[in-house]
């Protein structure tokens, strides 16, 4: 077998589309008429219509497993046609384009350039203005995938919208997070990060860890959906690198009636430190 | 970065075989073993069950954003297996195989050639009289995306089956038109083109425009979504080049009651034409 | 238009994470970084969590479509984490890699080779204990598609988990199968095989066959889902070679309240012998 090389690297789309309109393959067909070879790969079209928010978890998720050189065409535009900006990222070696309300908030880290897109830079032609995807985003992913020069986009954004997130509240012993996503599995992912939660633990064992979330009460974490006996709620660090509540073989969610911005409290008891 | 050239126009695919069964994946790699190195691209495969006239309107949506020689495979074929003709249609320097049952209808305009596939021609070896998408159409479209003739497919067919559209009812000063598809965020696409606005409106000011659509009554064309407040129906002509109704936030079809089928009443309003 | 040659053969991907998290396209993107070129296609995921055997039956359906050296990435795990082994395939010309649970079963005939994924040789670097989709069998498919050796992927095993399949029950004149997968279709596909049915007949007149299944009876094999009357339920072997009870323009599932798992009682009545 045979790989041409050097392979072009993709256009990752992220947008509230949907599979069952036109509105992606309209997407696609641009971007293979303007971007001849370079691979189309879905990061997801099943964003709830208009929900700026879960898109730019979904990104923060996926966006660094891509190889460098990706751009990403994110699309979960409520405002299109009105007077928020159409943006471009450059961010640790990948390229994003996307409506200036949030949604490309995991790459507007510090470093990261942002730039107004300058519709006869990307060669746009009639922009309409309920599609943007169509007119702009696409044809502005096109230009970057060929190679066009990301900072002749269009002027530069000092000041692009960011998405505020309430960090858990923490005392020494304590800490509260929430659900902020719930997966196909039904398992509550959290916003409580791996170093978070380090903090909180401060050397001592997992063990003492005790979590309440609605009604249940779940002591400890383990490592695995595996581990823990059916039916039993667990508490564990995720392939997100968040605290997650799952139930191993069952939905969690459904279960233990948990949705998206439910709090999540985090108690360590008292114990023995680990030596 | 670099990108091969010339790059191979991609394969779209338009069914309503729907994601969870395997019936997609095999139409895929009848693709990938018999036109190798063509990219895929899927159109949609959530059209309902049958319902050729809604693969029609979505293909007719999406089909010219494809790059020229751009093979289309749409397959809505609940007549497969009976003596309905299996077609190839060139048009617009694009080639497109299905069902000879109205779903090419976007392109049957005049000046389109249309073939009947000859099973020998494309090599389709066993042909299983349930499954033609992916024992023969596949073939058909793997034989048109490596080059070969159109002309060579197979004889000239002359009367293929058109779908008839019923053309909005209009006089002087109002037309009646009807919502033909729902789309994902709800909004209400209809099938009144921008010709046939223009022409109602003859030069007079789109506020004067009044549509009448279940119990609601909506005045004036707005030009996108974003421009009227939140809860309030609207009017645009959106980015398919038909009238839509929408509502800013909100799916319009269910807060309206309104579906596919359902007629729109349009009507100029006396008033100061445009100067 | 011009293909390059040689082209990849594709990686192809079966898992149960559906297409509205960033599971499969955290996959995708490192399929991307380390077979960069690789064409990607969906087989399905849209498996019910964890449902091994549906997952086994649908790779079945599937595999033999795709061309040699194409690559399968099927990750339905719901004992992720846990002691169970990570295996890799070698079967006519194909591989396949995924958990040690059954569901590569259709490729573990007589001649298969199979191997325990040693993470080391597939450079997979850190694996979480959540996500081995991501962490190890998109790494040792990507090492796969670009051509590395399978004898070098880890130890030979000779004893995977194998699927029981409860063969139908025959005598003489009958045979009892049941319902295994209902399609998008509403057609209720059977376990029972071209092969079972051929000798079940016997040479006697396909008209003799009688079905009962659930309050229904069919009499007669028809050849295709337009052969029968709309309404009336028909029995034919379909593209899967198996036997499928159907009702034209309908979904004979929800009409005749059939669900997998449901006994399908096959009886050939009186009659002459086929001349």
């Amino acid at each position: 077998m045979s790989v041409a090389q050097p392979a072009a690297a993709p256009i990752a789309l992220l947008t509230d589309f949907g599979l069952a309109d036109w509105y992606v393959a309209s997407v696609k067909g641009v971007l293979a008429t303007r971007a001849p070879g370079v691979p189309l790969v879905d990061v997801t079209h099943e964003i709830a219509p208009g929900d700026v928010r879960q898109a730019a978890f979904v990104l923060e998720q996926a966006w660094r497993w891509f190889p460098p050189e990706t751009v990403f065409l994110v699309v979960v535009d409520p405002g299109v046609g009105t007077a928020r900006r159409a943006l471009a990222v450059r961010a640790e070696e990948r390229s994003l384009v996307g409506p200036d309300n949030g949604v490309l908030e995991p790459a507007l880290a510090s470093g990261a350039e942002v730039r107004e897109i300058d519709p006869a830079r990307v060669e746009a032609g009639a922009v309409s203005r309920t599609f943007h995807g169509r007119d702009l985003f696409a044809p502005a992913a096109a230009y970057l995938a060929r190679g066009g020069a990301f900072e002749s986009l269009g002027a530069r954004v000092a000041d692009p919208l960011r998405l505020v997130r309430e960090p858990p509240v923490a005392d020494t012993d304590s800490l509260v997070g929430h659900v902020v996503h719930v997966d196909r599995f039904g398992n509550c992912i959290t916003d409580v990060t791996e170093a978070e939660l380090s903090q909180l633990l401060a050397g001592r064992d997992p063990i003492l860890l005790r979590a309440q979330a609605g009604s249940v009460r779940i002591d400890g974490l383990t490592e695995t959906y595996g581990d823990s006996p059916p039916g039993i709620p667990s508490l564990l660090l995720g392939s997100t690198g968040r605290l997650e509540i799952a139930i191993r073989d069952q939905r969690a969610a459904s279960h233990l009636g948990l949705r998206p911005g439910d709090p999540v409290h985090l108690r360590v008891r008292a114990g023995k430190a680990k030596s």
